[in-house]
């Protein structure tokens, strides 16, 4: 047995999946823990190129007794396809893993996706636990159980609602995250600090002030908690994202996938699409009469302090991007809902936005 | 609102799932119960190219205020694929179906393993509605919530649990199935029928004697319905299939899979290999000294009068049949489980078995 004193840990209670998640450092080379993840001895593990070089071996270590099956993916979004997936199950095939063999995904999102997805519909469902290593993967997509592939007309468009048996956030991992990915991870704290309020939203510079290399990594492990926390607690009101309420967890990404698309995926990170997102999110509510002047500049300074992009660049065309935006996975009979903050703390689907309203903010906003 | 007194129904009250089975005649022309299955005027009917002439125009009409796009696939296990699927997500994404569309899965067993699969993972599920046309997919495929598609190397390999919001099942349909598929679904109903015994056991033949093109249909409804209903109360009990409860549904299946593998899914229909299948497990039974030869002598007959293959053929060779059975997705730490029947009514699964005793029962029963 695990002794879950040892470590920070939320117990996620949901209908389709009660499992924890582990916070700390150096969680990948505890043996007790890592180990008693593996259902029946047979293990595979997905990761890429680059992490496996720092990765792999801690947990080769932890699970000295297995004979580990490794798939080792190219490093990229654009891998995140249906000849990656092909390529995953064949692997699976060949060296005959059952259904009751584990999947340990290795790595950021873009792995825990793609792994997530080949163990929801390997043998209609293998054993999964996520190993999540960049803070986009912690705090986010290792949490509430999407899992998808691209196709090459849209993102995510294929996927399922599928759990880990447990998520294993080792936050030391951030030590080695280039710089650049780990401000694209502040994007979503920071989505989750405007959902709350409060002091979680107060104390956020203390987080981007740190040094991940080198300082105590006390202060992120909570903050990453109290993230995760923050989207479990919503996740679980709607966990299919069918009655709106999970809806909420896209406060300015219905922005930042269409910035995305119409930059082909290749100029920003995801985490800093969500950032000028989320500043876009702060003028559409300000223009619906929400919230203050004072309040968006304090959302624009905040990811400023995040060193991420918050204005919207002056190549990309409006227009392309309101297209792109039609293009949305929530598009729902013709309408686009978007998330506006009513209040810091208090968000809420708006389903009543206009194109004009659209076009107001998209045209007013380029740098 | 449907008014459920019109027709024989089943509640199913799952853990992941609520919809309704409805059972009658003439279903597909009920405009008023057909129509209410779409939940936002979206709908994209699955099927394949012999079903969409029989019954396709039935449902244009029970949904003629809708602008239905039809996917018409071409008819076969063999494109029961990844290609196929491809070409599915590829319409869904073209014809812009949203998350609020609804598939109709118009046909037997490969048109809804495939569409219901698609439905499972397209935008990570939309709404799924079964429309069975065989009798296969009436008492088996469309109940339980498992979809799939082939992978080169192993049958049903990819896939998952996803429930439809409703199964109507139109039983004229089955006035137009070709004889041999009919019998082949005879199997399953016979696997029904030793897994509780007494009168619908006991009542089989009066469904194997009707004429399904002239007679009256009621009866072949009532025992459809009961079918349903012996698989709903299993699965309820084991919806994931992991508490080994689910597996009682696997009675005969673990040789018919194997059966298939070795005559390369051409020689058999699935319900005719599940008949030899039942011989077989009957035999092993037998062997295990569950039940009598007399009993074996029973099944053998049930088989016969269903007009299905019971004798494992000469020309298949025994020792190639066992190494395509340890290829079962159901093997744990290299042992098969088999259904076994204690007595009538009274199926488990055995750990058990040896090698040996396999060899012994694949060795003597060839015709």
């Amino acid at each position: 047995m695990v002794n879950l004193s040892n470590y920070l840990h939320i117990n996620a209670q949901l209908a389709a999946s009660q499992h924890t998640i582990y916070f700390g450092e150096d969680l990948l080379a505890d043996t007790q823990l890592v180990r008693s993840q593996v259902a029946a001895n047979r293990v595979c593990v997905i990761t890429n190129t680059t992490i496996k070089d720092y990765y792999l071996s801690r947990l080769e270590q932890s699970l000295a007794d297995i004979n580990l099956d490794v798939i080792s993916l190219p490093d990229g979004e654009r891998f995140k396809n249906s000849d990656t997936l092909s390529s995953i199950y064949d692997h699976l095939i060949k060296y005959k893993h059952g259904r009751d063999t584990t999947i340990f995904a290795l790595g950021g999102g873009v792995v825990g996706d793609i792994a997530g997805y080949a163990a929801a519909t390997y043998q209609r469902g293998v054993n999964l636990v996520h190993l999540p290593t960049s803070l986009l993967a912690q705090v986010d997509s290792s949490i509430g159980g999407k899992t998808a592939i691209n196709h090459p007309l849209a993102k995510n468009m294929i996927g399922s609602f599928y759990f880990p048996s447990a998520v294993l956030i080792d936050t030391t991992t951030l030590r080695t995250l280039p710089e650049r990915e780990l401000r694209a991870g502040f994007a979503e704290v920071i989505k989750y600090a405007l959902l709350v309020g409060g002091d979680f939203l107060e104390n956020l510079p203390r987080l981007f002030a740190l040094n991940f290399a080198k300082d105590d990594l006390s202060i992120a492990t909570a903050m990453i908690a109290k993230s995760c926390g923050i989207k479990l607690d919503i996740v679980k009101q709607d966990e299919q994202e069918k009655a709106g309420i999970r809806q909420l967890l896209n406060l300015g990404h219905t922005f930042a996938h269409g910035i995305e698309s119409v930059t082909h995926y290749n100029r920003y990170l995801h985490g800093e699409a969500v950032g000028i997102g989320l500043y876009l999110a702060a003028r559409l509510s300000y223009q619906l009469n929400y919230i203050s002047a004072q309040q968006v500049d304090f959302v624009e300074s905040l990811l400023k302090q995040a060193g991420l992009p918050w204005q919207l660049p002056e190549d990309i065309d409006p227009g392309a991007l309101k297209i792109a935006m039609l293009r949305d996975k929530k598009v729902r009979r013709g309408r686009l809902p978007f998330v506006i903050i009513r209040s810091f703390g208090n968000c809420a689907l708006e389903n009543g936005v206009t194109e004009e309203q659209l076009d107001m903010i998209l045209g007013s906003v380029t740098a």
